[in-house]
């Protein structure tokens, strides 16, 4: 038996298998849509490894409202939507913006418009600290809580909080126009989760993210230099040359005798890192929460609380791959800034949802990915892997 | 011989078709577009029989990439854009937010996208003081300087300070790539004009704001007041009572015995009226600056400085309609702020532009425009306007 029927849209990205994940273990029904341009399809057979159930798959392109119409033609039971389907890179959101706006907001109002007609009435949205912009601006705003202004400071944190915007005065309109005609019927609900650096894989070692090109997150980058792919990282940092770094910095002239000089203990950025299983279950208990308290639209920070340097993160990944891992300090990426650390409270309260695992926990699981599947998702997952998890899966064991 | 070739998008609104005709004034080739939603092609007509030019008009639909394609390929001599085209109704865009949006964001995508793949490289675009919002929760923001953080307080609002940063991130992605190709080629170039209430119709009487179905804007609800179109005038003014109105409140319940409570010296709320003709000038001053100076991306507020309250102007429109309009105090809409009066300074000193045009003067072409021509542009002016007309043409006459 189902406790409802989900669509999730990029669900076989990064954050959106891991959210499947979650919503099938809790007895969920998922569908997934996704265009695979950054995924890969082979995703939904490692949900299926992992749980023991299967989503269904669309193929679908955000911005064809036809497409979403289809969708919930074939599944009128779908009563909510979690909405990740989104171009991500922030340095590339620099060099194309257009398509940035055009999937992120215009993907969006498509989607909106269709599960409008519809009747769809829940969304829960993949939004990003980076709505925040440089939160070090105000007094008293690190660690970041929801009220702090938003200012994003690039142009994908700004198709972010367009959309933000954008489901906030729909769902509006819909409360508004419902009251004014007196009509009860479903009210919508939209939940804005603002998250921090998801980081870390699934415990199993089958399941993880899996970068199509230059990864733009440090973590994934760390993990490339442990296994040989790439040679050292490069750390952003030094304030001089700022502006020397346009577009995406891998593959351009190196730049020599720079130093980091952050405003942190060690001159490098700060950001807050969480476990791809807690943030998955974020979106789980904020689902949960549009369902049972109909709050119209609120937003959430999904973090830990704690910040970490990118220095730190240098430190902690090593010493679990057991090698010191090379580095090189380069001039800072434009938009970059110095803090994105949450204040988690009001989802600790409102959701009674805290980020469980350790720095630790994401660095030993992101390494058994990586090792046992060098080639992600291209290749299958060691026996011995899938041995274990036949065990777990027939155990009924719950890994979220 | 043309100065230059401009496409005009909304180029039959009330603002766009002024503009044109002062580019036209100005000789600039002029190719209009509009979807006709809110106007009407008899525009077209007018500004021939004023300025003796006939632009090349398209029907088209901003949220059709394609129909930009066909003008610029029709006309590949085209090199601007000034983009008017847009949903524009604050109320309505409360009620149908997702429809402002879908026009006015992804519109702009579009046209954008068609615009960089025919090499036409600069837009003026017409934005609105309401993306300041209320500038009064800032001490020294009134009258309003460009750098007043924006902040929009309705949907409508939120679509223009998307669409600013959409434009600028577009301009600031194509020089930057330009710069890293190493190539020299045309710069992008963006004006965001921020205008107050543009006000008053053409002095020759022939041409005026021709709005369909419910004004939502304070002197066209006066001029049906004055010719008997409307019983009188609501004026929004009650804060008591600020949130007993969703939607548009023509036509709703009547609140009995309210006050105006704003914080101005007569209780209303305070704009800065801008008469068409110096606004259509300001379009064309920001136009030229683009082209001599190459700016990149830069805002003008275009204003008078000078704040009136919706008491003085009822009683400086009853003036020279020579009877007391009558009116009713409402309450609040919601969105509404105390003060929207533009500091004009920075276009004074970089474009050399300021208003010229009294409060007075567009009260008095209001009302020539409202009784010759009282169903607006379904019917023909009085014959002794045209014969006038003839005669100004023939002896070269220029009013803007």
């Amino acid at each position: 038996m189902t406790v409802g029927s989900v669509l999730i849209t990029g669900g076989t990205g990064y954050i959106g298998s891991f959210t499947a994940l979650a919503l099938l273990e809790a007895d969920y029904k998922v569908v997934i849509a996704d265009n695979l341009l950054n995924s890969s399809e082979e995703t939904i057979n490692r949900i299926e490894l992992i749980c023991g159930k299967r989503p269904e798959f669309f193929q679908i392109d955000v911005k064809k409202e036809e497409d979403f119409d289809k969708i919930f033609k074939a599944h009128p039971d779908i009563d909510n939507v979690i909405h990740f389907a989104a171009l991500k890179a922030v340095g590339e959101s620099s060099e194309i913006p257009l398509e940035y706006y055009r999937t992120n907001v215009y993907g969006t109002i498509c989607l909106l418009s269709s599960m409008t007609r519809h009747n769809v009435s829940n969304i829960v949205f993949s939004s990003s600290a980076t709505v925040y912009g440089d939160a070090t601006r105000f007094e008293n705003m690190i660690p970041i809580p929801e009220i702090c202004p938003i200012g994003p400071t690039n142009p994908y944190g700004r198709t972010k909080s367009t959309v933000e915007a954008c489901i906030t005065d729909h769902v509006e309109a819909q409360r508004n126009n419902l009251k004014k005609e007196g009509k009860s019927g479903d009210h919508w609900n939209a939940a804005i989760l603002r998250y921090f650096n998801p980081a870390g894989s699934h415990p199993s070692g089958v399941m993880g993210e899996d970068p199509q090109g230059v990864p733009y997150n440090l973590l994934p980058l760390l993990a490339q230099v442990a296994i040989g792919k790439r040679e050292k990282l490069l750390v952003f940092g030094d304030g001089r040359s700022a502006i020397s770094h346009i577009g995406h910095p891998y593959g351009e002239r190196m730049l020599t005798e720079l130093t980091v000089d952050y405003a942190s203990h060690d001159g490098t950025a700060i950001r807050d890192y969480i476990h791809i299983l807690d943030l998955a279950k974020g979106h789980l208990v904020a689902l949960n929460y549009l369902r049972d308290h109909q709050p119209g639209v609120r937003a959430w920070n999904l973090g830990t609380g704690k910040g970490s340097t990118v220095f730190h993160m240098i430190k902690a990944f090593s010493a679990t791959v057991g090698k010191e891992l090379p580095y090189q300090v380069v001039g800072r990426r434009a938009g970059d800034v110095l803090d994105l650390t949450a204040n988690p409270k009001r989802a600790n309260e409102e959701l009674g949802w805290k980020a469980e695992r350790t720095l630790e926990d994401a660095c030993e699981d992101l390494w058994r990915w990586t090792k046992n599947n060098p080639q992600g998702y291209r290749q299958s997952p060691p026996k011995e892997l899938l041995e274990q998890l036949k065990k777990d899966r027939e155990s009924g064991k719950k890994w979220i």
